[in-house]
């Protein structure tokens, strides 16, 4: 089954307490897509300017994912320059250089309005909901947000989240929109919202899913050493979806494992600068992560 | 199997964003005994001042908690205040007065010398150490610890880790004795120091255990309220311990239920202020949370 992804492909320059890096490759699109890609083939909506090097390109043909969506426009790629402290939670963003990405006006090329797997990520909700719009019978609509659009565009937010099946957010960013410490609290906020159910990564804390009459939590998988944790999140969004494209079915048994292979999937993001470990791993190293994964919680 | 616990016994004075009480029965050994005691038959080491009062004689007596080792000191019971702030996670002391507890020297009474599980609560490494000298051939050693301790008596409670079968404390205290922020690398430090097992708790993040080179991971039982945290580490270790003591064997199967356990107790002592809720709960109320916790993690 094939997955639609919208978002941003970018260019991170990024310090934290291991190293730093300069102008690699990132943005949520090409985190979700490399992720994604193990699991089922992924249409890509993004743009890029004229600086976007063809070897970039080749990189994500060669995992199959499919660039028909993706528009070289006149101008730079998109850039973001941010740094870490010593915990990794929580990146202080240094400059955002939006580019070719501030008129980002996703149009589905023909062959992708037929996708049934719709990953939406963190872009302004307007753009999301006109994107999905286009879209003519998704099975299943996932949606990313961050704490910019819950501050600023709240209302539209909160018209999208009606027509979302899956809304995806982090700790920080259900309580800052729901109003509630307590995350069962703030999930029934946001469940009430419209989203028929919510998923709340807490990075080294593991992952919970609200919804269905259901809780479900998972603690992550233990890494001894963090490198970068940019891209976790659209990583973990990747690895979730694909599993679910790939079951090919909703339930309660696939929407669990798959916030697992999110989670798993997450933890191979955080282990190098950019892509740099999700270009390097297989299926067997997947396949390897979710049995350490069941060593490490069962009881 | 008998459970041997040495700690404190005090009344407590308490204000949570959800109100507040004023000397209310607690201490570690208090929350210890009244978790434990659901599992098996509980031995209490501790020291209290002549304002004691006869119910609380009676109440854990009710509970079968032997008193053999309970002395009543000239003088006035320990006392503590503190105060959490919206996140639950810790509490600000606002005034400790140790009174008879200042003087504590635990003698063990003949009848609890030949006790094989034994909990040393949060006191001071000498005086953990000398205790445990007093039982004649412990089957298992478990000890808490505090941050007054890791920065005041370091050496001490180095010295005595070397006698500690599993080490209870939480992620706070992990970090600041081995100066390592990623946890995994805090379990190996700590490991190395002479405990044999690990056991971090993170409050409404989990547990986790490390040694025997496995690494084990849970999170927290999902709760809409928690209205008092204090006690919970301790009703953990009455859980921890209770259960292991039942089962009579310390297998890493039996360890991981016991980390189980250790989570689900904590949660009800949570529930109300002081022991309220643990006096209120049977085996049925723990079972089904048991039930609940394994519907909430399984995938």
């Amino acid at each position: 089954m094939n997955i639609l992804v919208v978002g941003s492909v970018a260019f991170d320059t990024i310090k934290t307490p291991q190293g730093s890096c300069k102008e690699v490759l990132g943005g949520s699109a090409t985190y979700f897509s490399l992720s994604a890609q193990f699991f089922c083939p992924v249409r890509l909506v993004a743009v890029v300017g004229e600086d976007f090097p063809d070897n970039y390109i080749a990189l994500f043909k060669k995992r199959n994912i499919d660039l028909s969506g993706l528009k070289t426009e006149k101008g730079r790629t998109f850039r973001w320059e941010g740094e870490y402290a010593q915990d990794l939670n929580t990146a202080v963003t240094l400059a955002t250089h939006l580019n070719v990405f501030a008129s980002f006006d996703p149009q589905l090329p023909e062959s992708y309005k037929n996708s049934k797997y719709v990953f939406l990520a963190n872009i302004d909700p307007e753009i999301q909901e006109k994107v999905l719009k286009q879209v003519r019978a998704p099975k299943i609509v996932v949606c990313d947000t961050m704490n910019h659009w819950i501050a600023n565009k709240r209302r539209s937010l909160v018209k999208f989240l009606k027509h979302v099946d899956i809304f995806l957010l982090n700790e920080g960013e259900a309580r800052q929109l729901s109003q509630e410490h307590n995350l069962v609290k703030a999930s029934r906020v946001i469940l009430k919202l419209g989203a028929k159910r919510v998923v709340i990564k807490k990075g080294e804390h593991g992952a919970m899913m609200f919804g269905g009459n259901s809780h479900f939590s998972v603690p992550a998988f233990l890494l001894e050493s963090v490198f970068d944790p940019t891209g976790a999140g659209d990583t973990f969004a990747g690895g979730f979806m694909g599993y679910l494209a790939k079951c090919g079915k909703i339930t309660e048994r696939t929407l669990r494992k798959a916030v697992v292979y999110g989670n798993i999937m997450a933890t191979f993001a955080v282990e190098k600068f950019s892509v740099g470990r999700l270009l390097e791993i297989n299926r067997t190293d997947i396949n390897k992560r979710l049995k350490d994964f069941k060593n490490l919680t069962g009881f």
